[in-house]
């Protein structure tokens, strides 16, 4: 099917995919005096005594910001606010059908981080939580950052943390495939964006030790010149133990594990076959991978997951931040945190048994009934046990 | 009933009154490739060349915000955003309900007029409308005015402008069933906040040429010093042609309306003995009104409006937002003009017959099934003879 022909049908058909629907009766005089005015005056002045009450009255304890710039829209770069729209209604038809979560798409007319942080955190009095989505690095940590000390709602970007935590799942079972442990195995990991970033700071909160990160200019570390910035230095004081210098092949060789969140291509099999023995490659650049699964297994490589649907392993980041907004919300977490991250990994990698488990099954398919569910209760526990939850 | 504590019983157990659905099918690996990715990125593109785009394939195009800063909120004043939220979620259910409008609710968290500005203009991207909703005068005739400016949408303060339009349609039946003309008529309106300014310049668009304003300090005349603003300064020039002093009581003398959104009690019956005779009082201080209808009519008035639901003709905004605001997307105009409200006026007053009016029947009922789309189908229209029709 050509997908982009009949989606643009579809979307004109459609004339959106969400719709704000009332959930009481409206009906009678009654109905109205009793959902609006006069009686309305009642629940308001609860909340003005209380603002926590607004987590009963209204329904803030179910509703999430999907919000954008619209500065890193899928893989078309920055395509403006409006443009962004259909991914943002995309993301929110996903939360409501996999976490039955009330999300709400917005685009802001901004690129200046002091604005986008002001503008959302000015109407997060309205939200239960705020998913930040398709925002160009290096700004969406910062804005994430300062939305964070600023909002006492969580504030979690998807392109960050939602990889992270399929790929930390991913992991987990395709080491237990290979028969090793992350305390013991050396990761490169190839990109500097949001997800590349986020991946490797849930990786070292994991407990992997040996992780090398790599950009465009080759493997980051500590003094390097050419092409730093704020966030890659914080990263060069934390990884790369072994002081590496070079190239992406440079990173590669040896390495047990591979993580591309990059660019079509850029592992050869010449890289694979100069990797540990039983070597796991994630290429989840989309729609064309780092190297495609059957190149990289005729190179020696063992467990190969990408972005795409039509080959095993998909790294799909619907199996992750419906069900971790879903425990949010239902124990009313202040913070989505690495605990609370990595127990959504755990779960969703303890979906597969390990009878079931295999080099092309180490992740749950993205419509397993059994995700949302699996991985708020984790999330909600991991809230509760590190202190963020608010009920 | 007691509407506090029922109300207040059923917001505990609604837990919101509004929710987001998703309208588009989420249940094969294909059904994502199409709402989601890849498949939504040519929407996207398309939306990049051409931001009108936006209205096709997004929700945009019946997607009003709904927001307010929590500073004048019912009869309850300046409680904080939050706790207006109760009051936002309600007008989004009767958006819905009556004009079939998918309208979100915002509280923002600023009372300053720069910073609410900027905040709803940088979310404008995102909605085909905007309602703003008890925001304190005079502020909110500044945010009003700057949003016009600044935003390509519609900007509506429903609190001016629907009341005014209501105002509007029972005025033109009251006058009928009296037998005077708009153009020959005096009127005395009580009060100088949002609603009051707004009916004192519909009136005068629609073609009343001697009305007089009155505010706490009496009448509002040219180079009065005492409690002055910009606003009023604005409306002694264009009202009280006579020049009149001195108290509400010298503005009703008289005069053949009165028009009372101020505060209960403040007409007596002796100011109503001196008006013209046959005269109509609209008396809308809610819940308590400035003059009861008994006591208006005991003291000669023919036609007695006021703003509750248990006496006969209720001003009550729900005749008219949501069949504006439809009306408004229906051609995707750009604003919403005086002409689109007085046809909306116009159509309201319609509704009812020579032979139905009454002195207590100049209004339709708010579950009249017919107001919606009357109102809708001539707000459409004037909108379109007046230019501001985009479709």
């Amino acid at each position: 099917m050509d997908y982009a022909k009949e989606s643009l049908r579809l979307h004109r058909e459609w004339k959106g995919k969400i719709e704000v629907i009332a959930t009481v009766p409206v009906e009678s005089k009654e109905d109205l005096s009793l959902a609006y005015t006069p009686g309305v005056a009642q629940p308001c002045l609860e909340i003005q005594k209380d603002i926590e009450q607004s987590y009963e009255l209204t329904r803030r304890w179910n509703t999430c910001l999907v919000v954008t710039d619209g500065t890193a829209v899928l893989g078309l770069g920055d395509i403006g606010p409006e443009a962004g729209m259909p991914v943002m209604e995309g993301k929110c038809v996903l939360f409501k059908a996999f976490g039955n979560v009330d999300a709400f798409p917005l685009c802001i007319k901004s690129k200046d981080v002091d604005e986008i942080v002001n503008t959302i955190y000015l109407i997060s009095g309205s939200f239960g939580g705020v998913n930040l989505e398709d925002i160009a690095a290096p700004r969406c940590f910062e804005i994430e950052k300062r939305l964070k000390e600023k909002c006492d709602i969580p504030i979690f970007h998807d392109d960050q943390h939602g990889t992270a935590v399929i790929t930390l799942a991913g992991l987990k079972n395709a080491l237990k495939v290979v028969g090793k442990e992350l305390t013991g195995i050396r990761i490169a990991v190839n990109g500097a964006g949001a997800a590349a970033i986020s991946i490797t700071r849930l990786l070292l909160s994991a407990g992997v030790r040996d992780v090398t990160l790599c950009d465009r200019s080759g493997i980051i570390y500590k003094g390097r010149a050419e092409g730093m910035n704020e966030i890659k230095k914080e990263m060069a004081e934390v990884t790369n133990p072994r002081g590496l210098k070079g190239t992406l092949a440079d990173a590669v060789a040896g390495a047990d594990v591979f993580i591309g969140v990059s660019a079509p291509g850029v592992l050869t099999q010449e890289m694979v076959k100069a990797m540990a023995r039983d070597a796991v490659i994630f290429a989840c650049a989309n729609p064309t991978p780092e190297i495609f699964p059957d190149e990289a297994r005729t190179a020696g490589a063992r467990v190969i997951a990408t972005g795409r649907s039509d080959f095993p392993n998909q790294i799909n980041n619907v199996l992750a931040f419906p069900g971790i907004f879903r425990g949010t919300f239902d124990v009313r977490a202040s913070d989505i945190n690495d605990e609370m991250k990595i127990a959504a990994a755990e779960a969703l990698a303890g979906l597969i048994s390990e009878e079931e488990l295999n080099e092309d099954y180490i992740i749950p398919a993205a419509f397993d009934p059994r995700v949302g569910q699996a991985v708020a209760e984790a999330v909600a526990e991991a809230a509760r046990k590190s202190g963020v939850a608010r009920r």
